[in-house]
């Protein structure tokens, strides 16, 4: 009888390199991180002036593969936007995404092992803040020996980072694309963000942030995804796309109050795929850190941006967006251009609400491309 | 030693009457109830001809008390619009508010008993829709001796009620006043109410709608009312009303991820009122009720309409409104006015949301008493 052969073992592609961060990484809320990493990824070539660097900073779910390469083929989060030819030109730039302090694909976040006790930090990881992460990210940047990066650029999260990154380190950025983001985060998106970290909190199987590795809060999760997909999107997009069509027969339940509309089925299969690939505690550091961040903590924002010295700055945003609404993107511009940043602001019309940088890669890639053509 | 002398037995004020539903009364999705009533108040006198009877729905959650009387002097919740020389002039109009059918404010719903059991139908109640509240409001009118009311008048779900009366009573009313409705549910407000719905049936408290008495799913009723804050109003409002003030200490708990912020607070104190107030199974049908609601079950709406025979209709939304988009405002206007009925469709600038109608009735009460009049 025939033995079956090993298979080869498979690894899963990856492009990611790690950065060491300074041991002791401070916090700026307080406490520090030792041995702390960051995951990042990279595509181009950094040029010999090292002055052709673009820094991108993600919103609060993905990870560092924004686009395939050779190493990680597999499409990534922004994959039309960023490569050869594309708005984002790996030709002449050097592009390096981040993921972001906090998070879990690869870089140091709550679910990683705390060096100090072995076992995960969970509740124990300090105060995380948009400000580390900006710190964090700029480290990667002096780790490839970048002081300067040519622009900042960042989505939702990433678009308050881009901010604290030009108010922590004046003349470290010499352009910044701001997209989607804000100078604070407003009472309506902190509402919205905290019924979804009390969905996660209130799940019996949450057990204070200690939930087992083979039982995390998935009630909580699933919920909470589910309102996210809601108000990352928008009414009209929904009303186009899937009207009052019935759910697919096969999540047409039998239990009560089952799934009856296409968009319930929508939501659900969002919320699988998510609970399965992101960690509730992680999540629940990165969702608080987004309704603490104010420019203003930094001083007048005005100010906190003219010492920054931003040369040249792109400001978009979607008026379909509920989460950062469009006065939020004409703030973060008229903050910009008072400061004395050449800006550009376009609020685009597209449908996909907040996330339409996401989607409508047309209209956004067409200004990003003037910008930083 | 005196003994402590024994207190007046304290009645709650009570101006609610009864009216039972014809035996059976069949459900418009199958089934049927039996011995069912509806609770009922009313302001104002039936006049000799019986042609002066407006007849008011409500939106999801409020009981029958609209506005205060020398039965029951408590605040009502549209206590401003309703009453002598106001907006809705119970001078020489003769008002009757219903509870909806599955409310638990004295209607029959899921929290009654089942007169064939004798115990609390809970998940046994038959499908509910918002025909069924229909219905049920026009028996009301009917054994108050009404066969045509001058005026059928509702908010949010009751928007959605004037029109499932309208289809089914031709000639019933007079005159429509359809305050931030809907033709058909949208999949935007679908995926809000839906995720509410799992909210409270995820909370292990529900117990497939069997939850103890004394132990209802409260977590996820606190969920799912905080949720349904968020979608009532907008971010307008909030940002004027809480922009980023922190949360009162009180709130401030000593636990991990506790309020930080003011909105918080008001949420959390608008949960804690509501769960003490409403059934969590009675809330789940007409949450239901209102994804399936669609005017185009009874035939293409238009015809419905002309068939109603609808002599003058009101239509109006606010433009800030997220879960009944001013665009549906304008299909119900523009159905209204194609089936014949002299249409006047007021789209109001408020920024308090879908929950204006409760809050600017100075701007409501503009156009209601001027259509009124």
């Amino acid at each position: 009888m025939a033995t079956p052969m090993p298979q080869a073992e498979q690894r899963e592609p990856d492009a990611r390199r790690y950065a060491k961060l300074p041991d002791p990484f401070p916090m700026w809320r307080g406490g520090a991180l030792h041995r702390a990493q960051i995951a990042y990824e990279t595509w181009g070539r950094l040029n010999a002036a090292r002055d052709n660097a673009v820094l991108l900073f993600t919103g609060l779910s993905p990870s560092a593969h924004a686009a395939s390469s050779p190493e990680d083929p597999r499409e990534g989060w922004w994959q039309r936007m960023l490569g050869p030819g594309l708005a984002i030109d790996t030709d002449p730039l050097f592009v390096v995404c981040v993921n972001s302090l906090g998070s879990c694909f690869g870089s140091t976040g709550p679910a990683s092992s705390d060096p100090a006790t072995g076992r995960p930090y969970r509740l124990s990881f300090p105060d995380l803040s948009v400000e580390d992460i900006a710190r964090a990210g700029y480290e990667v940047a002096r780790s490839l020996g970048i002081e300067r990066v040519d622009t900042v650029i960042g989505p939702s999260l990433g678009g308050m980072v881009v901010l604290a990154y030009a108010a922590l380190f004046p003349g470290a950025a010499r352009r910044l694309v701001s997209i989607s983001g804000t100078l604070a985060a407003s009472p309506f998106a902190i509402a919205l963000r905290s019924i979804q970290r009390e969905a996660i909190t209130s799940d019996p199987d949450w057990r204070q942030g200690n939930y087992a590795t083979d039982r995390p809060p998935h009630t909580g999760m699933r919920l909470a995804r589910k309102l996210g997909t809601v108000t990352y999107r928008s009414a009209a997009e929904w009303q186009q796309r899937f009207d009052r069509q019935p759910a697919r027969p096969d999540l047409q339940r039998n239990e009560p109050f089952a799934p009856e509309f296409a968009v319930q089925g929508y939501l659900e299969s969002q919320a699988r795929r998510w609970v399965n690939a992101f960690d509730a505690n992680c999540y629940l550091y990165l969702s608080r850190a987004m309704d603490r961040f104010d420019l203003e903590a930094h001083g007048e924002p005005v100010e906190v941006l003219r010492r920054a010295g931003v040369e040249q700055a792109l400001v978009i945003g979607v008026e379909s967006d509920l989460l950062f609404s469009i006065a939020e993107q004409r703030a973060v511009a008229r903050a910009l251009q008072a400061a004395g940043a050449a800006t550009r602001f376009t609020p685009l019309q597209c449908i996909e609400g907040h996330d339409s940088f996401l989607i409508d890669i047309e209209r956004f890639g067409r200004e990003i491309r003037a910008f930083l053509g």
